[in-house]
């Protein structure tokens, strides 16, 4: 079969043995396949990649010296099932699946280690216990995005937003852009998006942001002490002195109201949201720095470099730094549902199509946010 | 009236004008009051902290030219009142109040602003709204400890923690010892506690943690897999795969199975709790190397310098880094009364008790963790 291997940062069309299902594994023909942002650090930065995979006890996260097929966002038709299947596949079922497989006795992470092959391919090997139907006619393009989108799920529900709360997304990348759908599916009634790049603004308003801000000319946080956030210390200590105040007087128990009023959000404040998605050093500080009381970051960028932060600063404001990174199982399946019944709509992301032949410059192209946010491949053209 | 000032680092016992209670105030013969590790640090490093203050909005910390009265965690007895209080104080009533208060028409922390002189004094003025009658004859010495003990109680409260998780207790200095004491209270049945002084882990096993660890000698994270936590990617992998594969061979859809799973902790595993009450540089990236999966790190020990981490570790972890300063009205006045009924013993912390005159020397002492823990201030002594 035809693939892209990608081997001390060279991308290259090369044949390949055809791909063999073991047990329980699936073979899929790739219809499409997103290239990630993963991928393009992947392609330069291997070493680095597989020290932090290794530091966390994953060894099998590819090396720049190996020739690794990358890609992890697929969608394919079955082509082919190994023994102890659960199902006997119909050839042709549209399907996506899980980015992760067992090889020689391991699980390795499919389209980022040398053991898994990923989607740049014609064929790409799946685990059937992660293979899902592609349901409800979905298209195999914005199938194929189920898995950026369910990073987006995980990091949203991973924030515990409510509906009610406020949004904020740094950075309209692939990501943030990905991020800012799955907000509003989540049917985030308020989400402020902010971005140099004209274009990916643009997107961010079609994919649900309310509120598009340029960094160069106004702040995403300039209107949140208008809207009930706590910006500064001293409204903290009123809160307390005053609100003391007021529930003492009261003619009936105070502690009874506080109860309620702490469970309303309307003494501990209910926090603002903030999605980092660009993922270079500094950036959480400068969060950290403008941010209000209380706040919630979530972060989704992957920052590679040894950052610095003032947790003094952190803890004046009780911030909540939340990692996050992939999704569940449940939290995949969910995506792709999501997409199937329209409940949010990942087609506007979609800037390109490549055959294998241009993967090589789709990962170039890649690198200018105003001609593209996510590109796919198409093995088949 | 007989304080003790705070000058350029020079601790020094002076006569000020007495104390006079504005509307809404009341005025507290001191009892005793605790000497606080930020009240160590404020004497050397006023303007750090008024720095890091400033930058959330409140520039009436102290600084260091300033002749500042600290102590902000005591109990007293009511001696006077100011107009517009909301009851007529019995005098004698014991009391202790949150270090809280107006002054010059803004609210100011008690005890570290020059507005608002604190306990190491004869006499400190308090709001009404945050004072709180000793209940159940509870000792003015462990009465003082409220305020500590509060600010445990908030960092426990805001860990999320529930009685099944584990947690892991990193430096037992007095605020350490008063998370594993509040930590106990709140009925957690797996508490290790980590600190090279001997004396601090024997405190540390008084308050209540199961398992006392030297880091030296051992690792406080060491018997974490066998527990049950995911201490590395390819668990977390596996579970996923092999996780998928037993729900959908069930006989029954596997959608709601999953709900109930994940509920349980089953399948997004529950997290460790882990308490930073150190705050030094690098001890907060250091959890992070250490830590398990998706482990939930609570930053209670104040580190003032820039610190560094790496966030790509974080994000591999998908680590919960919250947070915690201070406390909730609430919170303080249920800590009263958990002390006052005995859920939680803090008398252990209490390693000296020192008059006005004894102050500066009892700063020094401090420095020696096989010495102190917490000594009180007896201004009637």
């Amino acid at each position: 079969m035809r693939a892209v291997t990608c081997t001390a940062g060279a991308l290259e069309v090369v044949e390949l043995p055809a791909a063999r299902p073991e047990r329980g594994q699936v073979v899929l023909d790739v219809l499409n396949c997103g290239i990630c942002g993963s991928d393009l650090h992947a392609r330069y930065h291997a070493d680095e990649l597989a020290g932090v995979a290794a530091a966390t006890g994953y060894s099998g996260a590819m090396r720049s010296h190996q020739s690794v097929v990358m890609g992890h966002e697929f969608c394919g038709e079955v082509a082919d099932y190994g023994p102890g299947t659960r199902k006997r596949w119909r050839p042709g079922t549209r399907v996506v699946a899980m980015p992760l497989r067992r090889a020689a006795g391991a699980s390795h992470l499919t389209g980022l280690s040398e053991a898994a092959p990923g989607g740049y391919a014609e064929q790409v090997v799946v685990e059937e216990s992660l293979t899902f139907e592609v349901p409800n006619g979905l298209s195999p393009q914005v199938a194929a995005l189920t898995e950026p989108m369910a990073v987006a799920w995980h990091a949203v529900r991973r924030s515990e937003i409510g509906k009610k709360d406020t949004a904020i997304v740094i950075g309209c990348g692939p990501i943030g852009l990905a991020v800012i759908g799955m907000l509003a599916a989540r049917g985030v009634r308020h989400i402020i998006a902010s971005d140099y790049s004209p274009a990916r603004r643009a997107l961010a308003a079609t994919l649900g942001a309310h509120e598009v801000v340029n960094p160069s000319d106004s702040s995403p946080y300039s209107d949140l002490a208008e809207r009930g956030h706590l910006v500064a210390t001293p409204a903290l200590l009123d809160l307390a002195i005053d609100g003391m105040r007021t529930l003492r007087r009261l003619p009936v128990p105070w502690e009874p109201l506080w109860r309620v009023a702490e469970r309303a959000g309307a003494i501990d404040p209910k926090a603002p949201v903030i999605f980092e998605c660009v993922g270079v050093p500094g950036v959480i500080d400068s969060i950290v720095a403008a941010a209000p009381i209380r706040s919630r970051i979530v972060v989704v960028g992957v920052c590679m470099d040894v950052d610095h932060f003032r947790p003094a600063l952190a803890i004046n404001k009780e911030i909540d730094l939340r990692f996050a990174l992939g999704y569940l199982p449940i939290e995949f399946r969910d995506t792709l549902h999501m997409l199937a019944v329209g409940k949010v709509d990942a087609a506007p992301l979609i800037t390109g199509t490549v055959g294998l032949d241009g993967v090589s410059e789709a990962f170039d192209a890649l690198s200018d946010p105003e001609r593209h946010a996510k590109i796919l491949v198409d093995p088949t053209s």
